[in-house]
């Protein structure tokens, strides 16, 4: 599995992606699932991925290929607004999918993929957009200014209790990688290095940052959260009914 | 769905419940999941369910008309050891579900249900299984001294951080209490009002308390647990790669 969440605030867009793949435990690998692209100068994306690797894997191939040809068909380059953006990754990831329908089907395998795209394309506010595996998309809002894909339960209280759009860049990558260390530390499919990119408005380019899994960084802030969460204990008031 | 939770500890056991039971968001209803009984002097158990409400309810009819029964068939009054308790109610889960299995088919329900049953038979170590809807069963260990059924995931960091066997009873019932919370306000199908349950080794009762929806311990708590999670993102080290 994989866990990858993006928050779009006020101020820009925090993403970040765990790398841990898995083709049964015995099976377990580190890929990147996130993808910083700046295929023309007005524009800058990051695309997130969940779900079969061989089909993300060929879907940025493609992106790519499609970047490269320069035939006047529709690419990350061409296409004017992020919702297009969107549905230009939707279609690719269904096309890829329909490509491999009966080899997949024959052996039972499930090869769809589910994709967080956000950014920003000049002159247009930044986005961030869920791309389901059938093609279509949803957005965040004002009121849930977060996307989840991947192992989403774990870690959402995080992004339930302390998210809301005016938290500065920083405060939300803290409320990410507590998200994300939640999930890895419940969920043995999840687990770093985590990729981080954080993006300010109209800044056309990411602050990129690789966690690794021994980032003192990481230790420190994992040892807080589990130290705050049981001092917090401490200090609750009472159980009034309690016999003890 | 459902949530249900108990905490195994060197001073007793703690189990919690909610109560919301859904068959699709326009039929929600609040049953009692937590169920205590006491068969014999000697013993006392809970019994905690999730999945299909018909069949847990048949089981526990099931169990009673046992008890009543006075004829030397097996019953919770009857076992010996906490183990055999587990398979009994086990039996009788796969017995009902099996009962209704063509008509369940017919119309592509699914009529399984889960089961925690802990407590204590005097004489024997107070324990919690989890009795799955095959009718075998998993207890709980000293290392992961908890049991989760029903939405399990959204939960589970506060027992995997929070929860030792050394910690005492009021402890663990904050922490029961925290992971609950975060469950019912990420997941619309777990609410209140929760059942909780306080097993002492040795005591051979339960100090039962229902926990209602405009309690003000649990308003007081929740706002508490919100704050602490703010608070401590505050405190948190600077992010050093931070270009903010």
């Amino acid at each position: 599995m994989t866990y990858c969440l993006a928050i779009r605030l006020d101020e820009g867009i925090v993403f970040l992606s765990d790398t841990r793949t898995s083709a049964g435990v015995d099976n377990i690998s580190t890929y990147r699932k996130l993808h910083v692209l700046r295929p023309a100068p007005d524009r800058a994306f990051v695309i997130q991925s969940a779900g079969n690797l061989a089909t993300t894997q060929e879907v940025l191939d493609r992106i790519n290929r499609d970047l490269a040809a320069g035939d006047g068909r529709e690419t990350l380059a061409t296409v004017d607004r992020l919702f297009e953006a969107a549905l230009y990754l939707g279609r690719l990831s269904t096309e890829v999918v329909g490509s491999h329908r009966d080899a997949l089907a024959g052996s039972g395998a499930d090869g769809t993929a589910t994709f967080i795209l956000g950014g920003q394309i000049a002159g247009e506010l930044p986005e961030i957009f869920l791309v389901y595996p059938e093609g279509n998309y949803i957005r965040a809002s004002k009121t849930r200014p977060f996307l989840q894909i991947g192992e989403t339960k774990f870690g959402k209280f995080w992004l339930e209790l302390a998210v809301h759009p005016r938290v500065d860049l920083d405060v939300a990558t803290k409320i990410a990688i507590g998200s994300m260390l939640s999930t890895a530390r419940a969920n043995l499919s999840v687990g770093p290095p985590f990729d981080l990119a954080v993006y300010r408005n109209d800044s056309l380019v990411f602050d990129e940052h690789r966690i690794e899994a021994d980032s003192e960084y990481l230790a420190e802030i994992e040892d807080r959260f589990v130290r705050q969460l049981l001092d917090g204990l401490d200090e609750l008031p009472a159980i009034p009914w309690s016999a003890g």
